[in-house]
């Protein structure tokens, strides 16, 4: 269940209505024409599905005058009013919860968050409500309503029903987030995976648009991956995908958290990294910082446990891209703090295993703030909005 | 290139003509009603694009009498004229030529095939031609012309442009297949990697009709697998894709012929087998049938080799379900001549590797000869002539 509450509703239960607006969302301001190519529409379809949106007030249409000398009759361009509705998306780390007003292009317009000092679930949801109601108390001051909102959690997260499925840093197993959530704060609510809500943002606003066949990496606490192929995102028939941290790199590698040995996040994920900074150089490394300031002074152990995770997301990656083909991976994450430790030994390994052409794949990194994730999360509840049925 | 020679062409260009056929190919008969809905356009959609199809007696309408008592107006059952058009599909080896023909329903009405003794471009390509050349004129009896060729080859096949870019079986690098085997039988060729080929297949006619996502995998010579994502074949970005082949799971284990160490096909291809058994029983094993006879005997070295090959395999598979969640994997090709001696070890391996529900895909073993692989080859010439623009 995405929601339990819902007021407001988009005017059109079409697909091409859901992909128009998402087209003009992404692309605009564009002209019916344009927006008809896009979309892959016939702009006989566009007008149907405009009008509702225009009627709305979702979309507006202004003259494209723009200084041009006239050459025929103008054309007008369509736009997404921003100002029209309100999101708020929220991602859950496990120190802290950072959620973000948006409006209805997906532009933040407020930051907050507040210290995870709880990770169980009736102190997050607390968080997460109290954090809700200073946006909308702030949001007053906007005069557009807050229709939904989106959470991010790491983890097996199952959208349609709602629920955190396993999320292994917050220690939770079959919570139902949505419907919690919705009580708590009185709003639709959706739930997804967030570096699936991370993808979104990038496919929508990102390095990822016009692309159809993308991924994004995210390095840190966990390693995660986002797919878009064929222009959607990859949701699994059984709500599993993108778990490159799992793809297992070395069977005489450590053991993972799952079971499996040498997953990729069980060498290169935060916690992977200071266990072997700490067993290489015998010091006590509090965290993932005191590991690679180790890394930046100099300390040899240190550096080597950097190479060993950068050659191993560097694997992953290739095998994203020996799978699938992608245009453009994309690496982001907290652990891009460290990236110039790692980001060579990630670039050899990749080239080294990509087969062929698919070396040719464009590996770009992109530092994107927890405020993004969470932007992310509101991208997933105006999509959820807009879409007449859930889907991936 | 995928023509240089076209007689016949298909009556309309559109994306949504191409995708009432292929439904109405795999899915019919079917009512206009069922078609418009499987395919996701209104039933106006298909009635513009089913008439001028119905008109070049590409599709037929049936009454749907059936001896059901009459509810109202019968609803007329459209199908593929399966008689209108014949194509050719024909499957490579390193040993063999294998040549299909066909009907538009890509049912297979004759098969023939002549053994490889020379893998030059100028042989093979000889031996393409006498094959075409004779199914040419036994179709004659079937009244009804060939519309084109498919050629399918294993390695990086680059379709849109024809050319087979590098067959590692074969040998061959650049090569213009499409446009020279065009030039010595005169029809419209289009040059598809074999396993996707086949993949078309399985999504048209196998174990992959009315599924959105699944795989194949092939196992013998090589180590192939198609993915199908959306609904629709994952080509790359840059024409490679699907290398579950060269999916490294393991940093230490044998070197690869792509230049990597522990690639599946390092450890799970043929010649990795016969490789393995003579490097640990120390006999000389002249090819995998003698291989597989050892390990059949109870040579623990042989069997031995059987349980890596499988377990590596397993791992590749399990990748795959963790990067894109399939609802299925088919597993097929030769080599599952010896798939009693590997199959346990491929779904102990995949179920330990497989992460969280990525498990409950369903991995089912599809004995599929040669000839199913150019019937795929044919469903490929198929495909691109009802298609508007080469895709994959």
């Amino acid at each position: 269940m995405r929601s339990t509450t819902r007021g407001e509703t988009f005017p059109v239960s079409t697909p091409a209505a859901s992909q128009i607006f998402t087209t003009v969302l992404s692309h605009g301001p564009l002209t019916r024409l344009e927006a008809a190519r896009r979309a892959g529409l016939s702009p006989a379809a566009v007008t149907k599905a405009v009008r509702p949106l225009l009627a709305a007030g979702y979309l507006a249409e202004d003259a494209d005058d723009g200084g041009r000398p006239a050459l025929g009759r103008p054309a007008n361009l369509v736009r997404v009013d921003g100002g029209r509705a309100l999101f708020i998306g929220v991602k859950v780390t496990g120190d802290a919860v950072i959620a973000v007003l948006t409006d209805l292009c997906c532009r933040i317009r407020l930051a907050r968050r507040l210290p995870v000092t709880d990770r169980a679930v009736r102190a997050v949801l607390t968080s997460i409500a109290e954090l809700t109601h200073g946006l909308r108390v702030e949001a007053e001051d906007f005069g557009a309503p807050v229709l939904g909102l989106g959470i991010a959690v790491s983890g097996d997260v199952d959208r349609a029903e709602g629920v955190a499925r396993y999320s292994p840093f917050l220690d939770w197993r079959g919570v139902p987030l949505a419907e919690l959530a919705s009580l708590t704060t009185g709003l639709p609510v959706v739930v997804e995976n967030d570096v699936r809500a991370l993808t979104v943002a990038e496919q929508w606003f990102g390095a990822g648009v016009g692309l159809s066949d993308f991924a994004v990496v995210t390095v840190g606490a966990g390693i995660g991956c986002g797919l878009v192929v064929h222009g959607r995102l990859v949701a699994g028939a059984h709500g599993v995908a993108g778990e490159i941290g799992h793809v297992a790199v070395d069977p005489a590698g450590p053991l993972c958290h799952c079971g499996n040995r040498g997953c990729v996040e069980a060498i290169a994920g935060d916690a992977a990294i200071v266990a072997r900074v700490r067993q290489v150089t015998g010091r006590q490394v509090a965290g993932p910082a005191e590991a690679a300031a180790l890394a930046h002074a100099g300390v040899a152990g240190a550096r080597e446990a950097y190479a060993r995770a950068g050659e191993a997301i560097g694997r992953g990656i290739a095998t994203v891209a020996n799978l699938f083909g992608p245009e453009r991976v994309i690496i982001s994450g907290e652990g891009l703090a460290a990236h110039d430790l790692f980001a060579g030994h990630i670039r050899d390994a990749f080239t080294a295993a990509a087969f062929g052409s698919a070396a040719r794949c464009d590996v770009q990194t992109r530092p994107l703030p927890f405020e993004e994730w969470a932007r992310g999360a509101a991208a997933t509840a105006i999509h959820s909005f807009i879409t007449p049925t859930p889907q991936g």
